[in-house]
């Protein structure tokens, strides 16, 4: 195991990242034992600078976060732990993540390029959940998996014949409705865009 | 503009993401100045605890970071600036970032889900520049634009089977398969994934 530089109050940086959408969910700390304890349990433990203490991550919110793997810098002195966070929600204030503003002040309201397909599924797992009136993708998914299926062929040919055409918003536009059908595709046949992923990256040499 | 919390040395850490991919490039350190040079002049600009000095990103070694967004956690004494890469490689040790080891010291080889289309993108990228022998890539890509497009359009179609068939390893594999292709007929036509993401995001509500 590395040996980690805590700092002279005894603390190291922690970045919380999400394994699947990539966000970075918080940023807090942690002392040895948090680090130990996290390691033991598979569980994120962090150390409060303000209350002194050990803090597991959700205890009482249910917020857990599964730690999947701990990360650590070129000079050892920050870390990742690469999280699966519970209930998709890692903030105090309720948000999904602790960086919901940009310096102005704004609330970021669209997600980045690396979250765009988790996200897409995401808001098509919540509109098949809450069906609301006038969603394209409740009246696709209701008339059948078929018909789903259809359309991502459809929308493949087009994709197909914009290539073959090197337009490039054309492209852009054929592919992106072409990965939105096959995720509403994936969402009916309950499987996860990261699995896809995951699929992917065990084929990288 | 939101009021920072620099802690009690003036500094407030600072997490660079990457656009693109969503990997943490690093973790450094910013005083008041740093993080005004940075909004000014769109480049990152951290502070260095042990020079104890005003520092451009990458203005020696060439690995600049533009910055696109500064975020701020619900605390505001943390910060994330998202960042596109010069170089790709922000490590001072040569490495595309600076965690990669995980906490047994052992090198990370393998993207997380997230960064899997991206680092697709750039393998293939590297397989057309470089060349080597015996690569699939390579071959196909010889055999031109319409071979590969062929191969996306049967890819696609087994997809398509797959998901009908409603078994999950064969959606998987053959979602893959296809977005293997779709990523090497992208990069055959100059259009890097992300701005396909963009495209998806801009539709999203």
């Amino acid at each position: 195991m590395l040996k980690l530089n805590f700092n002279e109050e005894g603390l190291i940086p922690v970045i919380a990242q999400d394994y699947r959408t990539g966000e970075v969910r918080m940023l807090a700390w942690a002392n040895e034992e948090a680090v130990r304890k996290t390691l033991e349990t598979g569980y994120a433990h962090y150390y409060s600078r303000s209350r002194k203490e050990l803090w597991k991550k959700g205890e009482s919110s249910g917020e857990l976060q599964r730690v999947l793997e701990i990360r650590v810098d070129c000079d050892e002195d920050a870390l990742i732990y690469i999280v699966e966070q519970e209930k998709n929600r890692a903030c105090h204030t309720g948000e999904r993540n602790c960086f919901f503003r940009n310096i102005q002040g704004e609330r970021i309201e669209k997600p980045l390029p690396f979250e765009a397909l988790p996200r897409l599924q995401e808001i098509i797992q919540r509109r098949l959940e809450e069906k609301p009136e006038g969603s394209y993708t409740v009246k696709l998914a209701s008339e059948g998996l078929d018909k789903v299926i259809q359309k991502f062929g459809e929308e493949a040919v087009e994709t197909l014949i914009a290539l073959k055409n090197r337009e490039k918003g054309e492209i852009l536009y054929e592919t992106a409705d072409m990965l939105y059908m096959l995720s509403l595709a994936l969402t009916l046949n309950d499987i996860d865009v990261k699995e896809v992923m995951e699929e992917l990256i065990k084929r990288m040499k």
